[in-house]
């Protein structure tokens, strides 16, 4: 009999869902084969994607159907959904189940994702943020395989991490654990939205790149943080000067993190971080300056890409439930 | 049978040494009462101090001689000494147990500490360094009861940290965790000896307050950090300002750390934390506002005092070795 997971990943813009075959990733799991090697059935995973929501109540909904549409589609007679694993893009409550508030989508404020979902499935719900379940991807299937300790951060809209010590995901005391974007790089530096000076995601985040690029040319309209990468690829000097900036907070809260921690590796994923050479040599070299010379500090991009966070949301469930 | 522990606080300008009943130690480990309140055996604990030793060579017999001197004193027939635990004021590789060096005493390269005090005294050995061990010290005897993720600070001479995860020692996968002390709070401050600019430990350690008041006052002569507190406290505005930025430093430490970690404690001790209420207001101000407003930053005075690091020293012994 195949027991299936389902997993969501609910981002800004975009509901990810799969479904995926327990057995199947176990056997994943429990080889050392790395992930682009895995057995067929690990391929076999079905994903939708649908535009972004208007709001919870409405997602909520979407999600659901989604599911639903899944299960239809995948589980003949015999077969039956064991568990479901939620990757959440923004504030969760990881031990209570709770969704704190999508910055992105109005409605989410205080909702008990996990109690709904199990509700409405009859099966267990894990729930994580987007940070930490694609450290816990990029742990057992990406870039992070053998590295049990290891900082995720996400360099996109904004900037976000998550740690995984002895391969567990270490969420400190209240869920606030890895706000690396948050981390002052520059005290005399621009204001950033948390009412501090020269945050790292101030200096570094993607939307605060296309903002600090629209600022200085009016005329251009709305852009992105990836459209200023593509001028700097192009030469635009402000565009280059800004991604360097943003490449040297990366770099300092790195190095900060690496002499209060001193993990085995730094997996960045998100838009920026496909910059090109440049960024990532700045800042791997800041980095460098800023750890002490006794801390070996390896900083890799992830290898699971815009799918470490569903991956994560399989893995959370097989790492916390026995199938 | 009475089991002792001998203990050893190397330190940079003292060697403390105690011999504890094991038994003693362990009712009051785990009774839940306060230090304070813990059975009269604990307190019977014997201490010498020895003035600095001229270099790791004769320091090594100094601490054998006065491991032997206690034993003498302190086990009739019958009793034995059961295990040995080592703070060692500088960087040390715990798992190798290995000192790397002193910074204040020469002599102390890449000395295998535990397995020299092993083979002389024929029982096991464990052996970190001193911000290591306070925690644990804190953790089990002092402020950090009942906090099993803390992060404990010593602002002294130099700036160094101890992190406790879930009860242990967490070390780092070289041993290098805890470096706060070159959390870089000012990229435009002045230059610290690890080449950086604006570390924390540059702006706020007991050697570097002296420094930069001696180099504004060169008639003062040879001080010391504590002297620069004392001027403060008597209305020295230069030693007021300075000691300002000193607790504005540990609190940019203090909030980025807790924006990473989210631990539920943060213990300070050394020589400048006793500067008085004015240091401390600054430093947990800055840190709440480092620190995102969902993180609660609790800021608290060591409890053991100077002797955090000889307990420490004791309860790594107890929590490692079964005796």
């Amino acid at each position: 009999m195949v027991e299936w997971i389902l997993a969501f990943d609910f981002g800004g813009t975009k509901l990810s869902a799969a479904l995926v075959a327990a057995d199947s990733v176990k056997a994943a799991f429990m080889s050392t084969s790395p992930f682009t090697a895995v057995p067929p059935p690990w391929q076999a995973i079905r994903r939708v994607f649908s535009p972004p929501g208007a709001d919870g109540t409405s997602d909520l909904a979407t999600m659901i159907a989604l599911g639903r549409e899944l299960l239809a589609q995948a589980t003949p007679a015999g077969e039956h959904l064991a568990a479901i694993g939620v990757s959440f893009g923004g504030p969760a409550d990881a031990t209570q189940g709770l969704v704190r508030l999508s910055h992105h989508v109005p409605g989410w404020e205080a909702t008990p994702l996990q109690a709904l979902l199990e509700a409405e499935f009859g099966v267990p719900v894990r729930l994580d943020n987007d940070a930490n379940t694609a450290a816990l991807g990029e742990y057992h299937l990406g870039a992070g395989q053998g590295h049990e300790h290891l900082f995720y951060v996400t360099v996109s809209t904004g900037v976000g991490g998550g740690w995984l010590l002895h391969g567990r995901i270490w969420r400190g005391v209240e869920g606030m654990a890895g706000e690396i974007g948050h981390t002052v790089a520059d005290p005399h530096g621009p204001l950033c939205l948390c009412g501090k000076q020269g945050c790292v995601e101030r200096l570094a985040s993607g939307l605060n790149l296309a903002a600090d690029y629209q600022a200085a040319h009016p005329h251009v309209g709305r852009i992105t943080g990836q459209d200023v990468a593509q001028r700097a690829a192009q030469g635009d000097p402000l565009a280059q000067s800004l991604l360097q900036r943003s490449a040297w907070a990366i770099g300092v809260g790195l190095g900060q993190a690496a002499n209060l921690i001193n993990p085995h590796l730094f997996i960045l994923g998100g838009g920026i971080t496909k910059a090109g050479p440049d960024w990532w040599a700045t800042v791997r070299q800041t980095a460098r300056t800023i750890a002490l010379p006794q801390i070996t500090v390896n900083i890799v991009p992830a290898a699971l890409g815009d799918d470490a966070p569903l991956w994560g949301a399989v893995m959370l469930v097989l790492t916390t439930i026995t199938l």
